[in-house]
C-alpha cells in the first residue's frame, strides 16, 4: 500500500460565532502547529534523512518558513491583536498576546527582501564556513562574514527602538535582557574566573584525566544514558533518543521531545553528559502546561533559561560527586575496566580544568571565559566598534588576556563555531546566563527539597524534576526571566551565585 | 544546543519579471514542498513519534492540509491555470498544468463545509472500526459506514460530470479509469480465477506450507532484505528501511523515498515479501525524473500503475524460481534451518495457493477474487443498488460464489479492511489493475530485455529497473496509464497477460 495521501483539506478557521480570544488561539495554535513541523523537518534532516534528500529539504524548510512569516505578519492576526491587547484575559492569554505581539511586531518591520537576502546570505555563508573551517582559511570566510554582519545590523536597525542595535538581535534570544547589565554580570564573572584558572594552573594537584579514556562500545554507553535519563523523569512516551553529527533537543509539543547525541568509543564521557544536557533541556519541554499547548505563553522563557536547565543537570548534577556515589558503581557494572577507579579520582578527572582553543570541549571553568570573548566581539561588530578585517588579531589578543593562550590556526580561533555563519548574533551570551542562572536557581533546590543530598545519593533524582516542573517549566511564559529568578530567589540574578559554586567545588578537588 | 528555529520567513513567491509559466512552476513547487512535508509528518508518526505525540500530531497534518487546500484552491493559481492552459508549452508543462487543474477542478467544487465533516467523520470512524473489528461487531460499525458512503456520495456528486458517481471517485486513485471497462476486465478475469482455484483444490498435489515455519532473528531477516533491495537497485542515499506495523512506502521526493516492514519472527516471508513489494514502488518514486522535481507532472501516473510495480517485483520477480535459484543458497546461509529443503519445495511452500477469508493472506490467485468483490460492492453503494444495512448478506453471497467459503465472523468478513472506515472507496480495483498492469508489462520486459532469465537467475536485477525506468518511471504524469500501456505493449489493458502468466506458473507448480 502506497501510504494515504493526508490531504483531506479543510479550513479550521472558518469557524462561526466564536469571540475574538477563541480566533486568536486557533489562529496561534495553527502557528504553532507549522512551527512544530519545521522543527520535525530539522530534526529528521539531522537524524533520519538519506544524504540526497539535503537540496529538496531546504526547498522545503523555506516554504514552510515563508508560510510562517506570512501567517505572522497577516493583517488577520494584526487586528486580532489590537482588540486583545488591552481587555483583561487570564494570565496566559495575556501573555501570549504580548508574545506574538512582540514577535508579529518584528516580523513586520523586516521588509521582505531583506529577510530573503538575510536566508539565502545564511544558506550559503554556512557552506562557505564549513569549507574555510577545513582548511583553517579565514580569509576565504571574511566575505561572508562581512556580509552576514552587514544584513545583521540592517535588521537589527529595522527592528530596534530604544535598544541598541546588539540588544535588537539578542532579544531574540534573551528577551528584555540589555547589554548594560550582560557588561555588569561578566565584568564580575570573567575577573573571577582568570584568577581561579590561574590557581588550578598553578596548583600542585594534578588530575590525571587518561584515566577515562577506555574502549566503550556504543550500545553500552546507550543503555547507560537511558538509564540515567529514565531516572531524571525523562517521560520515553513523549520523546525519543538518537544520533545526530551534533547534539540537539527539539520540543516540537510537550508531548514530543527529542534528544540527540554523538559518541564516541574511546570516552564515554563525551555522549553520557551530551545525554544529561539534552536531557535537561527536554524535561524542560515536556514540563510546559500540557493544558495550553499551542499558545504562545506555553514556550521555554528564553534561551539563557532554557540553557540553565540543561546546565544545571549537566554541572551541578551530573558532574558532582553526590551523583556518582550512586551512579559509578552502576557504570563499573556497565564497564569493568573501570572497577579500579576511586570515586575521588573518576570525579575529578572529570572535572579537570585546563585552559584550551576549543568552546565545546572546555570544562566549567573556562567555559565562560570562551563565551564572554565571543560576547564582546560580536557586540564590538554589530555596534560596528570592530571590522570583521580585524576580528581574528581582537579573537587573538582576548585569549591571551582572558586564558592566557593563543590560536596558531583559524580552525583553532574565530573559525571554530558555526554561530556567526548561520546569522545566530546574540545567542552566545545565553551560554553564560545559563550558567549563571543554574547556579542560582540550584542554590535554592538544595535548600528547598528535603533531603536533597541524600536523594541524589541514593539516585533519586525526580525530587529535583519536580521542583524544577513546579518552579519553572510549568509556568512557560507566563513569567519573564528576571521575574522568575527573583520568584525563586528573592532576588535579581547574580553571580556570586556561580562564583561560590565554582570556589567551592573546584577548591575541593584541586585542593586550593 | 536548542535545535536553530527555521523560521527565516521569506516569501519566494514575491519574485519580479517572471514569466507566468515560471509563476506556475513555483507555485506548484510550493504545493509540492507542502505535500511532501505532509508525507513526513505521516511517515514520522507510523515510524518514529512517540505515543504521546499522536493528538498533536493530528492537528498539525489538519493545519498543513488545511493551508494546502488554500493554495490548492487560490485565485491565484485559478488565474495562471487559465491562462497557461492553451499555450503552447514543453510536454512536462502542459502536462503538469492539466493535472494541477484536474486537482483544483475537484478541490474548488466541493464546499468546504462537506469536506470539514468528511475529515471529522473519518477521523471518528476509523476509531470506531478499529472497535468494532476488535470485537467483531458490524452492527457497532455500521451508522459510521452509512454516514462515510453518504458523505462520500455527496462528495461524487459535487464532482462528476458526465462521469458516474463511483468514477468521480475513482478518479482519485484511478485517473480516467471508467467502470465500464473495469467491469469487462473484471468479468474476463474473475471465472479463469475462480476456476484455476477449483483446479488446484481438486489436484493431488498438495503444497506444505509449513516448511517455511521456524525461528528468524528480526536482524537477519532486515540484513537479508537490504540485500536484495540492494540487488533490485534502490538507493540507499535516497532512500531509508524502517519498521511500522503496516508496511508502507512514502515518496517524498525522488531523493527521499522511504520504505517499512514489520517481521514475524516465526516467518520470514511475511517481512521479506513487504519489503520487495515496497521497494518495488519505491523504485518507482526514487526513478520519476528528478529534473523535473515539484511538477505536478512529476508524480506515479496512477495508484494501478503504482501497484504495477510493487506486484511485478514481489510476485513476478521474487516468488519465481528463477529468482531463488540464485538467492536461496544466500538465504539457506543466513538460516541454516532451511538447508534442506529443495528449489522446488521451496518455491511451492511461497505460492502455496488457497481459498481464504482475509485478502491481505490471500495468494496470487485468490487475490483478485477478494478486491473484485469490493469492487463490485463499493459501487454498488455508491450508486445507491446496495445499502449498508444489506452489505453484510451481500458480502458473505460473494465470498460463497467466488471463493466458496464464507466468513462466521463479520472481523473476518465485512471489517477485515480500513480502506471505508478511512472513506477510501475508488481504491480497491487499483489493486487488480496493478496485477493486469505488472503482467502485460512483465511480457514485455522479458522479452526486451537482453539474457533477462539468466541475470534474474545471477541475481542481477539491475536490468530490469533500467528497463522499468526507461519505460515508465521516468514519465511521469507526462503520459496516462492507457497511452503507458500502448507504448509499451502495442495495445490496450488486457487480462489475458494476467491469466497466461497464472496459467504457466501454477500449472507448473500444482502440475496440473
Amino acid at each position: 500500500m502506497v501510504s494515504a495521501n493526508p490531504l483531506t483539506g479543510y479550513n479550521s478557521l472558518m469557524k462561526t460565532e466564536q469571540s475574538n480570544y477563541q480566533r486568536f488561539q486557533q489562529y496561534a495554535r495553527e502557528l504553532a502547529d507549522l512551527k512544530a513541523t519545521l522543527q520535525l523537518l530539522s530534526w529528521d534532516q539531522e537524524t533520519m534523512m538519506p544524504s540526497r534528500g539535503s537540496v529538496t529539504r531546504a526547498q522545503q524548510i523555506s516554504t514552510l518558513a515563508a508560510l510562517y512569516h506570512e501567517k505572522l505578519t497577516s493583517d488577520v492576526l494584526g487586528t486580532l491583536i489590537e482588540d486583545l491587547q488591552n481587555r483583561p484575559l487570564e494570565p496566559w492569554g495575556s501573555s501570549s498576546v504580548r508574545e506574538l505581539k512582540r514577535q508579529r511586531d518584528k516580523a513586520v518591520r523586516v521588509p521582505q527582501s531583506l529577510v530573503r537576502e538575510l536566508a539565502e546570505t545564511i544558506s550559503l555563508s554556512y557552506e562557505a564556513w564549513v569549507q574555510a573551517r577545513k582548511a583553517s582559511d579565514f580569509l576565504a570566510f571574511r566575505p561572508w562574514l562581512e556580509k552576514v554582519v552587514y544584513l545583521k545590523r540592517e535588521e537589527a536597525r529595522c527592528i530596534h527602538d530604544s535598544q541598541s542595535l546588539y540588544e535588537a538581535l539578542l532579544d531574540d534570544y534573551e528577551p528584555q535582557m540589555m547589554t548594560k547589565q550582560l557588561d555588569q554580570l561578566f565584568e564580575r564573572l570573567r575577573p573571577y574566573l582568570t584568577s581561579l584558572l590561574n590557581r588550578v594552573e598553578t596548583s600542585p594537584t594534578k588530575i590525571k584525566a587518561e584515566l577515562l579514556r577506555g574502549n566503550y562500545p556504543r550500545w553500552k554507553q546507550e543503555e547507560f544514558g537511558r538509564q540515567v535519563l529514565t531516572a531524571m523523569g525523562f517521560d520515553w512516551e513523549a520523546g525519543r533518543l538518537d544520533v545526530s553529527p551534533h547534539p540537539f533537543s527539539s520540543g516540537f509539543t510537550p508531548f514530543d521531545v527529542r534528544i540527540t547525541t554523538r559518541y564516541c568509543e574511546e570516552d564515554f564521557s563525551s555522549s553520557f553528559f551530551g545525554m544529561v544536557h539534552e536531557g535537561g533541556h527536554a524535561l524542560y519541554e515536556q514540563g510546559l502546561d500540557p493544558h495550553y499547548h499551542g499558545l504562545p505563553a506555553c514556550e521555554a522563557i528564553s534561551m539563557g533559561i532554557h540553557e540553565s536547565q540543561s546546565r544545571l543537570w549537566e554541572n551541578q548534577i551530573a558532574r558532582s560527586s553526590l551523583f556518582w556515589e550512586h551512579w559509578l558503581p552502576a557504570l563499573k557494572k556497565t564497564f569493568p575496566e573501570l572497577s579500579a577507579l576511586s570515586l575521588d579520582d573518576f570525579v575529578a578527572a572529570l572535572n579537570r580544568v585546563e585552559a584550551s582553543l576549543i568552546r565545546v570541549d572546555a570544562d566549567e571553568v573556562t567555559y565562560g571565559l570562551h563565551v564572554i570573548l565571543r560576547y564582546q566581539l560580536e557586540k564590538q561588530l554589530i555596534e560596528g566598534d570592530l571590522s570583521v578585517g580585524d576580528l581574528e588579531e581582537a579573537w587573538k589578543r582576548k585569549m591571551q588576556e582572558f586564558l592566557g593562550i593563543v590560536p596558531l590556526r583559524s580552525a583553532e580561533g574565530v573559525l571554530q563555531d558555526t554561530h556567526w555563519s548561520q546569522g545566530l548574533i546574540g545567542y552566545f551570551p545565553t551560554y553564560v546566563l545559563g550558567n549563571l542562572y543554574a547556579a542560582q536557581v540550584f542554590f535554592h533546590a538544595r535548600q528547598e527539597i528535603a533531603e536533597f543530598e541524600n536523594q541524589v545519593r541514593k539516585g533519586e533524582l525526580r525530587p529535583l524534576r519536580e521542583w524544577l516542573r513546579e518552579k519553572i517549566h510549568i509556568h512557560g511564559k507566563t513569567v519573564t526571566a528576571d521575574q522568575l529568578i527573583k520568584n525563586i530567589s528573592g532576588r535579581q540574578l547574580d553571580p556570586r551565585f556561580l562564583i561560590d559554586y565554582l570556589e567551592e567545588k573546584f577548591t575541593a578537588i584541586y585542593r586550593l
